[in-house]
């Protein structure tokens, strides 16, 4: 049976909302509803002065010595420490480093090392791409048995488990649908069968909390510029349960991941902690933008976030649904928040005009081939008016046809 | 035969300078003499208005839309193509991305590939650390046959070129002594043999001019926080000879090295030009600070960039050879200056503490284990009257054994 959402009242959702007062920690233009990110989140106001200051003073100023006295040669496990709190990670099993595929590709080179003898990768065809490619390398690379198998859907996942799987590859939120994986038993359903699971976050990690030592997870990876705020290819971030810290070698083994970095060894001695998982020199600029896009979060009720989401998916759901049926939308979200993230879908025609009408007009979600329009629920900084608002607003390109106007068929590259 | 370093006029060569103006292009702190730039470069100062600009108006207005409307998605071509022109890369065979170890990784994988059933890979015991580190996890990975081979001086390198050698790998200028191989005769004399070559840039790009064409040369790689002064940790850059650019995969197969990423393709199918050698979304911030730092470049004549270089490496040599002896300091760069790149190095010992102790009085250089003190010589923004000038401090610091204060005999970690 169809979960039936209740109305919400918008205004008073706005006025008791224990998390409004975060809106004022973020810049964000007049006259946009701004429901993308999911994909690039807002600018935190702290930011451009921060990143100024590293500029000025900590570059420009005091030059080499500030890998010392600015801490520089730190940030990774800095800024993995604040990430952890968010995904139910404990100290010094999380790194702030290079992209999302970089890290998956260290993770998944290791799991692989610590499950050898079985060949399978499992993972869904509807993954997001670049994690799908990253397991490809890793199998053509290590070398001739491994392969990576999709499942068709979330539900096939389970029975693919047999006894020659390695790894169990999945994102927890799916990037078209929302669709939401029950992490913990998924991890236990593999662990019973001698399987390793690596979790991509990329969709989760501020949007909700997660427990990845409750679960019990092997690894995790994810990205920093969505929920967590921290700017236009911000680093992404790993983590490796303690277990799995020691005892093997991720091939990524740059200089950051050596136990004594500054003696300048000619052979490799892993860190036998989660700096292994560090590799060049880190990105100060970004890493010093991602720390202080962090510090928001600092005053932040996981609970509330979750509960706001779930509340600003169901309004936009419930207003949408009064006139989806007409146009043509088809959601392909789950109706049940246990079952989704922080994003609303629509499978719909003509997906690409639509949401280039619908920026134009302020409303700014994102199109995903071939035919999704995906709209994310940002708890910090987006209102009930903005989500009713931008409802209404879709409602009226469809009813005027506005999207079919020739400007808005010209695909971009959009990411 | 030694050769003779003819006496420099410090005042007249300063007066007729061709890159004086430069100085001014950047910040530099009042009161040190900086020697480090082959470390960390200096301070564009158009870069804190640029990145500035950045986070307020490209993210915190636009938004996601800054993928497009500012071009985000192309800035790791547009950076490699301005640092293709200092090395001697044609267009569209240089892009920035990731970390110089992360690049090795992608290129030393590729050339293992395209060299099958040969088993070795040459290089030197005194090269940078994190490039053998990485050699070391290419190897592991790919299986049991590669071994990683060092010369144990520049000279055995040649004998050692036989024919099971697949992969050629130095860098071009050492980053202890400053000795600098010769690109074009090494590079022919592995070709004749079959191998393939891999030039490390980092202490190259932006002192010298190269010509990686011209030599032929395979693959190169190198950093953009050195003389190319792109910022702390800035991204790297990597160059894939035409001929190279199609036919394999790197194994680092994220989407943006998809020849069509925002098709979301479930399949990897690589890019045939060099954005094969792309991986995930690229930083943003650390690539606009590097792009900002490259149009330094535009008006800047390389031939006077190395004569200037030569000079003021003679200039400093000349000065502490005036003293070397008496305390000890053995000149380990070449005074050759065709053997050598832009800095000078000196073994001593108390290195360490010495190196302290200059840094306390405003000459920042640094110290490489176990014994080397070393001075970087930037012609953009250097002068000869300062490199005159620190070889009197270093007299004074020697003569008064001012390294031999309790302050500064502790290591912390410098990179």
């Amino acid at each position: 049976m169809e979960r039936t959402i209740a109305k919400i009242d918008v205004r008073q959702a706005d006025q008791t909302d224990p998390l409004r007062a975060f809106r004022d920690r973020f810049e964000l233009p007049e006259g946009v509803i701004y429901l993308d990110g999911n994909s690039l989140g807002a600018l935190p106001k702290t930011v451009k002065q921060r990143v100024a200051r590293t500029i000025s003073q900590e570059w420009g100023e005091q030059l080499i010595r500030s890998w010392n006295a600015a801490d520089w040669v730190h940030l990774p496990q800095r800024v993995g420490n604040k990430i952890a709190r968010l995904i139910g990670a404990q100290e010094a099993t999380v790194v702030a480093a290079d992209s999302t595929s970089i890290n998956l590709f260290k993770v998944l080179s290791a799991a692989l090392q610590l499950n050898p003898g079985r060949s399978k990768i499992i993972s869904e065809g509807d993954n997001f791409p670049t994690d799908l490619y990253i397991a490809e390398g890793v199998a053509k690379q290590i070398g001739k048995d491994h392969q990576l198998v999709l499942a068709d859907t979330a539900a096939d996942i389970c029975a693919m488990l047999d006894e020659d799987v390695a790894v169990l590859m999945l994102t927890h939120v799916n990037y078209r649908t929302g669709y939401r994986h029950d992490m913990k038993a998924l991890t236990k359903a593999a662990h019973d069968r001698g399987i390793l699971v690596i979790w991509d976050l990329c969709h989760t990690a501020g949007a909700m909390q997660v427990d990845l030592a409750g679960a019990n997870a092997d690894f995790a990876i994810g990205c920093g510029y969505k929920y967590l705020n921290g700017g236009p290819g911000a680093p992404a971030f790993l983590y490796v349960n303690p277990r799995h810290q020691g005892g093997f070698r991720q091939p990524l083994s740059g200089w950051f991941g050596h136990r004594a970095p500054f003696d300048f060894d000619p052979s490799y001695a892993p860190s036998g902690s989660i700096e292994q998982y560090l590799c060049g020199t880190p990105p100060v600029l970004g890493m010093v933008a991602m720390d202080e896009a962090m510090s928001v979060w600092d005053d932040v009720d996981m609970t509330a976030v979750r509960a706001k989401s779930v509340a600003l998916c169901d309004c936009f759901i419930q207003n949408v649904g009064a006139y989806a049926d007409q146009f043509n939308l088809t959601l392909v979200t789950p109706r049940d928040a246990d079952r989704r993230g922080s994003q609303v879908s629509y499978s719909c025609d003509n997906g690409y005009a639509i949401m280039q009408a619908l920026i134009a007009r302020g409303v700014i979600g994102d199109f995903r081939a071939p035919d999704i329009i995906r709209f994310g629920m940002t708890p910090l900084y987006l209102s009930f008016a903005e989500v009713e608002g931008a409802a209404a607003i879709l409602k009226d390109v469809l009813a005027t046809r506005a999207w079919d106007a020739a400007e808005y068929q010209v695909r971009g590259a959009v990411t």
